[in-house]
């Protein structure tokens, strides 16, 4: 089933330990768009300035993503750059030059409107409402956020999240927004504030799933590891890869019907997946080339790396 | 098959958000032989003081642990006082009486000289190096230690590293001693050193087991999870509990044969599930009161927390 994905298409300038490239191809759009594009449809909503040309359409085109829905501007598109030199976990910002970004009202082509899959990825939580209101026969809503928002928007996130299904957020953004420490606790928490299952990302470790129905002797539903990596090339994106793995193998299976648990926990470790292709190499690169079948093989991989027998 | 360990018992003070107690019996050997005790015979080496009394002896007694080997020395046992008010996965360290330990030097008794797993929890590696020469015929040898240890006595510590045949280390500690942030390449340098096999533990996300043996292309062997719990009361000895867990485990499948790789593995999840348990309550009360039955019933909650079928 088809999902249709809101967020940023941008330029990010990078720089890690294994070197530095200007202008990458970025945006949690893209990275969500790209992983998800291997289990099911994926169409953007998003917008591009004039420096957006062919050669970026094509990123999407050859994955068959749907672009109509990338509006053009006039200007530049969103620009971030950034390092990860000290910490591979956690970015330091240079610049972000808002661009085209700054005036983004969210405009949802007319074939769009019969996905049943949406994913709100990290932008104003007023414009992820809006959004989310314009398509109400969606099945599924997922969306991410940030400590941003979390900080100084609270209010009106606090209204997206009443429309959610899965908020997918990481350990101090999950700490944050529930004011409390102990990750179930937080969890259950955040939980109340809307979404019935939450994904919190532990970068480097993994990710825990929680769902409102799992009995509370329990505490988390599953524990996804991350694939521990010779070598991280560049962590932009990791997250939104992962969230594009998540929810896009959550939509591929709902074809067949009924969202079962198993379907939840599959869709944790092919999150997984698509995270650790991400990190290989600079920006999208990676998600670029690999193959279904290398997918699947590397599904296995972190199969052998949890199951004991 | 009987575990011998060497390593320090001792008072610990304890504040945490859960909060405060005065002198709980502790030390890595406590914690050690009161996890490793459910599941193979353990025998103790350590020195404590006078105030080290019969209320304390029965700690270990109760668990059928051999306490033949803990010295008797005049003065008082070592002690440490602590905290974990900001931060409950880093402890303050606001007081170290070392006392009796400062002159330790560990005696065996004749009766554990047939013991087949040998443990050197965390104390001088010239003391981890003297008993292991003197325990020739053992069969395993695992070890654990510490910054202090890497920074300031590499050399004795490297001694050590070639006698051992698992060492069980956390992040920091396992990039500090190789000199290296990648947990991969990390992991590679270490086993280098001497270990065939290495545990990096992550304190709340859990362990990862790395064999010299693994394929290159795969990395890290396996990953277990720590369980996220509603409230972790006191993390002291939760990583001293892992290696309980973990060693106590392998040794008691030893008995039966060969130490597979799958005893490796399901030792990990043991490793997590008593890890699990010693952060419930202050000290080692939850290690004292827990039942079999409770641990097997744990290490199933650890397998749905991480299996797919």
């Amino acid at each position: 089933m088809a999902i249709t994905v809101v967020g940023s298409v941008a330029y990010d300038s990078i720089e890690t330990p294994a070197g530095r490239r200007e202008r990458c191809l970025g945006g949690a759009a893209t990275y969500f768009s790209l992983a998800a594009s291997f289990f099911t449809d994926v169409r953007v909503i998003a917008v591009v300035g004039e420096d957006f040309g062919p050669e970026q359409e094509a990123v999407f085109k050859k994955r068959g993503i749907d672009t109509q829905g990338i509006e053009r501007a006039a200007g530049k598109s969103f620009f971030w750059e950034g390092s990860y030199l000290d910490n591979l976990n956690e970015a330091k910002t240079h610049n972000t030059e808002l661009n085209v970004f700054a005036a983004f009202q969210p405009k949802i082509p007319v074939t769009y409107r019969d996905s049943e899959f949406l994913f709100l990825a990290n932008i104003d939580p007023v414009l992820q409402r809006r959004v989310r209101e314009e398509m109400p026969g969606v099945r599924l809503v997922a969306g991410d956020t940030m400590n941003y928002w979390i900080k100084d928007h609270r209010p009106a996130l606090l209204e997206v999240l009443k429309g959610l299904d899965v908020l997918l957020i990481n350990d101090t953004e999950a700490r944050m927004l529930a004011g409390n420490d102990n990750l179930v606790q937080a969890a259950r928490a955040v939980m109340e504030m809307g979404p019935r299952s939450l994904v919190v990302k532990h970068g480097e470790y993994g990710a825990t799933l929680f769902h409102k129905t799992t009995p509370r002797s329990k505490g988390a539903e599953l524990r996804a590891p991350a694939l521990p990596l010779e070598q991280v090339v560049d962590p932009t994106g990791a997250g939104d890869s992962f969230a594009g793995g998540f929810f896009g193998y959550l939509a591929s299976t709902a074809a067949k019907g009924e969202i079962t648990a198993a379907a939840y926990r599959h869709a944790m470790f092919y999150g997984s997946v698509m995270g650790s292709f991400a990190v290989e190499r600079f920006g999208t690169e990676r998600l670029q080339q690999v193959s279904r079948t290398e997918i699947d093989s590397r599904f296995q991989r972190f199969r052998e790396l949890t199951h004991l027998d």
